[in-house]
């Protein structure tokens, strides 16, 4: 456990990531959780996505929910786009780090985006330069990283020439996202190792579902290899749109719980977090799946 | 990856540390349920507990189910007592597998069952000569292991000197119990170590609950460490009693799901595992916390 980072980033991913997998909710509602995530220590927020307002009702709000958040010092605020349109609206609204995302599975992209991973790969290379004219940053996420509902596995070797195709086209950072909760931790090693070794010096961001309940311990194998940037969701807000009732994105609180017990520093307030994971369970009006929510930190005792 | 165990043997133990912590279920729907999981090839039913009926009414009808089970070859069924009565009951009952259990938090031993960590160590002495003379097996677990609701955190010594206490009287095995899920890896890293240094001859079981979301996750920590012999709960059976709507133990269908993926063989059948998770789930009449319960295998694919 020596070799564990002393320290990680954690990017909150609960109002973009979370909320586009919830009904919808009031803009009001949104910009309050945005700000009462911006006082947890948190550093990095994703804030909104400007896709399509009829494919994406839930972010049909985005340049207004940008605009009205308060900005806090520390906090750095992203906004995922899907194409060189959303990215000119994002860059528009004064957005100065985007992350841009491509499906490594075929079927997966065609069924988002109604293109080829290839296609999306030839889009993704203008919306960096273009970020880049601009001064902003330019992330790109690699979707179904672990595997696709509809494909099964997806080799790792198309994985890594998926993200090798983003960095070749200055990338300034990769993110592997197992959409569907379908990475376990050996498949964590095997994708991160064959990855680092491509692209050592390109930065590494994980985002895991807990679909199947192996997202901490995904955590943990990335962790022993070194990666120390991460995206969480608040409560676990988010769900799973290939599966009912299923689990999305990794609790946020239940990430900062477990780490900082291993002395591996956030940043984050805990009990600041579970109180932000409480009100987005109140906004979204549905039980959250975060456990640390339901049971408390592991230093919450009872009276005897 | 390369040093895990290439197999471990899985304890069911839905039907006692779950059903324990149920709304009591009818006799023969607990009959119907382990008979269920006897088809699973899980090699290990921890099947009752013979305990005072007023005290634990969910178990109040330990003799019947104990009788009326269909035994398969194939497994091994056993019964956990708190004392030398519950032990006299079990083994008049012809269980030749049991466990008893001390808490290594003085007040949680005390809160269950009225008596210090040291008198209860004394009557597992006596238990242990008692079900040796009768030709049974006799498994220790010490409870709050990792920590205790009322008392926090536990020192890894006291742990230690607990099971040593058991291991002295003759115990067949230990298990280390994360009643309240307080483990994280880490800490399971260190008790791991420290009693391997002290015992390295003892069998050892580790007993993982998913209340604040890190059962995989220590799971994994102890595989890495070439632990080989985990419980777990079909479907996650079983809540916290200390706080409410909380996840009590891993769910076996998880534990299996992920290390199969990473190579380590239970000799378990998934589907027919998340098939008896379905099973149990209409027993309790509750959703239960089990994830694969509720997305499936990462093997199950959406027609494109």
């Amino acid at each position: 456990m020596s070799d564990l980072p002393s320290r990680i980033s954690v990017r909150e991913v609960g109002p973009r990531d979370g909320l586009q997998n919830e009904d919808p909710v009031p803009t009001a509602a949104k910009v309050e959780l945005i700000n009462r995530l911006s006082t947890t220590g948190v550093q990095r927020i994703e804030a909104v996505s400007f896709v399509r307002p009829d494919a994406i009702p839930q972010m049909a709000d985005a340049d207004e929910v940008w605009r009205e958040i308060d900005r806090a010092g520390s906090v750095r605020y992203s906004a995922l786009v899907p194409n060189s349109r959303g990215a000119t609206r994002a860059l528009d609204s004064g957005v100065v780090e985007i992350e841009a995302v491509v499906s490594a599975s075929d079927t997966h992209n065609r069924k988002n985006v109604n293109r080829s991973t290839e296609e999306s790969l030839d889009d993704i290379a203008g919306i960096i330069a273009l970020a880049h004219e601009r001064g902003a940053t330019l992330q790109v996420i690699v979707s179904t990283a672990w595997g696709c509902p509809y494909e099964g596995d997806v080799p790792v070797s198309r994985v890594v020439q998926v993200a090798g195709r983003a960095v070749a086209a200055g990338a300034d950072g990769i993110s592997f996202g197992d959409t569907t909760g379908m990475a376990t931790p050996g498949r964590v090693r095997r994708l991160i190792g064959e990855f680092r070794s491509a692209y050592p010096d390109t930065e590494l961001n994980l985002h895991f579902h807990n679909t199947r309940g192996t997202g901490l311990a995904n955590v943990l194998a990335a962790l022993e290899l070194g990666v120390a940037d991460f995206d969480a969701s608040v409560g676990g807000l988010g769900g799973c749109p290939y599966a009912p009732g299923a689990t999305g994105n990794i609790a946020t609180e239940e990430l900062v719980h477990m780490v900082e017990d291993m002395g591996v520093a956030t940043g984050i307030d805990l009990e600041a977090m579970i109180d932000a994971a409480a009100d987005a369970e109140r906004i979204i009006g549905r039980k959250l799946p975060s456990q640390v929510l339901r049971a408390g930190p592991r230093t919450r005792t009872i009276p005897a």
